[in-house]
């Protein structure tokens, strides 16, 4: 049976919901924002430790009111159950004039201008997703250790995968023995993604010239995937020698993720050529690592893995060999895809408490993909801590 | 290395492709639409048989035009390569005052401004969201085929289900084999759910009182779920004599899902009320698929299957019991929620072709989830057929 605590809708303590609320605000302020409606699942649970249907109105100032389509039995302060968007307006209160963001990057048409609709012409509209999204991407500590503990399990994780495999072993047959492995561990399995075009089950095992097959999809590396309904990752390739095997399976046993990826192969019998590669991914890892301080540019370190693997010679087969990814690292914590992206054109200026996902890869025509991926923290003073703590050389498998 | 045939972006023959444009073409006409322009996963599934980023222009005459962002390599008829929508207004060439449906109701707000803008003020914008939905309700011999694949699958792995238990296994353990079971017989993992607001891990199992958890996604039944980031299905119940097992796993073998769901318990030891529950379920399930013919209302069915479980006395347990969810069944195909959906305020009329899943649930308090769900499909003549053929009745696991 529930019992009396969880139905408590607010799941964060009183001092961890401020903290959040006062990142919020002040991404509010910088747009000049009134108040903020909420009601992405992965925002809900952002701010309040859980997930449920329904809106969050945040004021510029005075108390957020919470407002429950489902589940049907959640108490707390400022707490009430709806069943429409219509009844929000009056609940609101705002006055006439004022600027109501809404999350325009992830909620659809439809939704948001039903809620415009119900707020009437009085309001202006603005757009809340990059409030979030600001707000989301510099972590506070309690977020930090939801990570590292996603961390540490799936490390605990990646340290089993060597034993995980046997001799006729397609890609796919792996990665159901590294899906089953990650579930046992804690995985919680879902994948949360922001923006409908990208698709991912629990991650991708790449063998082989399987990892130069483009996909539709903005990850990191492609892989043609099992049927063209889901045309990502494992495409049913054996596991020989020569072939690189990239394991890049989801870290969600929180709540909140980490990302790693690591190589394997049978026996140490890859040409020079990957091994470099390797090499190189895990040098460019330790540099921008060094170099991810509060105020560098996020470009800043796009353009120095760039740099290193031009250097090496590697340009051609960095990020993708027939397609390329446009960046080599991005923000993650309740989503995969958060602020900010280690990409050419981004704005951001990385701060403490960022936690970012550095991926440097690439692709050996014959070989496969290579590289690791870790997850960072940007701390005040010093390099970037790293909360994936796997060994990152190629693992043999025997 | 990618073959030849998979770089053709028209996975589907020249009569199916028309055969689902013209389905997508009538549906426009209703709706006196002059173009539409899609981008949604599931609908570039829906007709090309692949998912690629991008976007289908579909004029009501003439050919549509298949723009990709990526990947990179797709050929074919009518196949450009873009990078963003603003190249689209003129390769669509539509005259002044024309109507475009776009995809409102699953593109996010600010994805639907920026096609407008890009676009401009003479043409007038319409929801294309409702079109496609219709055109993808009544399925096609091939699409049919495809989910009669995944029933048959999917039965094959529900026929495994009682081996997968071990005695001491709380419901996430008994899942976790499930899912692995599923995925070594094909299933594809991913559930494709319309609507970002709904989430689900590889489905749910549901034991004990955990199936009167109250959910805040709108499935027909419930559970806490193991996290609070992710609020639904197993929440780690240990399965003990005396409580039902309810499992409803993903069905997705073929890019097409089926649904169903089974009940299972230790020894045949459940309370008279739960047997009955459970028996009344299937009698309802036969009922349903007797009436649905082409010509019935959806909400007939809803209310067959309510009166049902209020004449034999279970109304307050049907559908749920702390939370009630307000449907009895609902359409399914690519994704787990299309049309029609039966429920009373539904619109529908049955036709031909239409695959609908029918799940009417009962949570008996103290023992747990009863019921089963089945996949049919409505044929020009007689009862709906039944896609997922597992045993009806309650499984012994010993």
């Amino acid at each position: 049976m529930e019992n009396r605590e969880s139905e408590q809708l607010q799941l964060l303590s009183e001092a961890e919901s401020g903290l959040r609320l006062q990142r919020v605000r002040r991404a509010m302020a910088d747009r000049a924002l009134d108040a903020v409606l909420i009601s992405d699942n992965a925002n809900i649970y952002y701010l309040t430790g859980r997930v449920f249907c329904g809106f969050i109105f945040i004021p510029a100032d005075g108390e957020p009111l919470y407002a429950v389509r489902r589940p049907c039995h959640l108490k707390g302060r400022r707490t009430v159950a709806i069943h429409k968007v219509e009844e929000l307006p009056p609940m609101a209160g705002l006055p006439h004039g004022a600027t109501l963001g809404l999350e325009m990057g992830t909620s659809s048409y439809n939704a948001i201008a039903r809620i415009q609709k119900a707020f009437g012409d009085s309001l202006k509209f603005a757009d809340a997703s990059p409030v979030m999204a600001a707000a989301r991407s510099v972590k506070t500590d309690a977020e930090i250790e939801q990570i590292r503990i996603s961390g540490v399990r799936q490390t605990a994780l990646y340290h089993r995968i060597p034993r995980l495999f046997q001799p006729g072993m397609r890609d796919i047959d792996l990665q159901v023995e590294i899906e089953r492995a990650a579930r046992l561990e804690g995985c919680l399995g879902q994948f949360r993604v922001s923006g409908d075009d990208m698709e991912l089950f629990m991650g991708n095992v790449l063998v082989g010239d399987n990892a130069d097959s483009p996909s539709p999809y903005d990850f990191a590396m492609g892989g043609a995937g099992m049927d063209p309904s889901l045309p990502v990752g494992a495409d049913g390739t054996l596991i020989t020698r020569g072939v690189s095997v990239m394991v890049d399976v989801n870290g969600n046993f929180t709540g909140y993720m980490t990302d790693m990826t690591r190589c394997y192969s049978i026996d140490s019998v890859l040409p020079r050529r990957a091994l470099d590669a390797h090499r190189l991914s895990i040098d460019i890892c330790a540099a921008l690592a060094d170099m991810g301080r509060p105020g560098v540019e996020a470009r800043a370190l796009y353009e120095k893995a760039l740099s290193m693997a031009t250097e090496a010679g590697f340009a051609n087969e960095f990020m993708g060999h027939r397609q390329h990814a446009g960046f080599v690292g991005h923000g993650v914590g309740i989503e995969i895809n958060e602020l900010p992206v280690l990409a050419p054109r981004s704005k951001s200026i990385l701060e403490t408490g960022n936690v970012i996902a550095i991926e440097p890869k690439f692709v050996i025509p014959g070989v496969g993909a290579l590289g690791i991926e870790n997850t960072y923290v940007v701390r005040p003073e010093g390099a970037m801590q790293c909360l994936t703590l796997a060994p990152q050389e190629i693992t043999c498998f025997e």
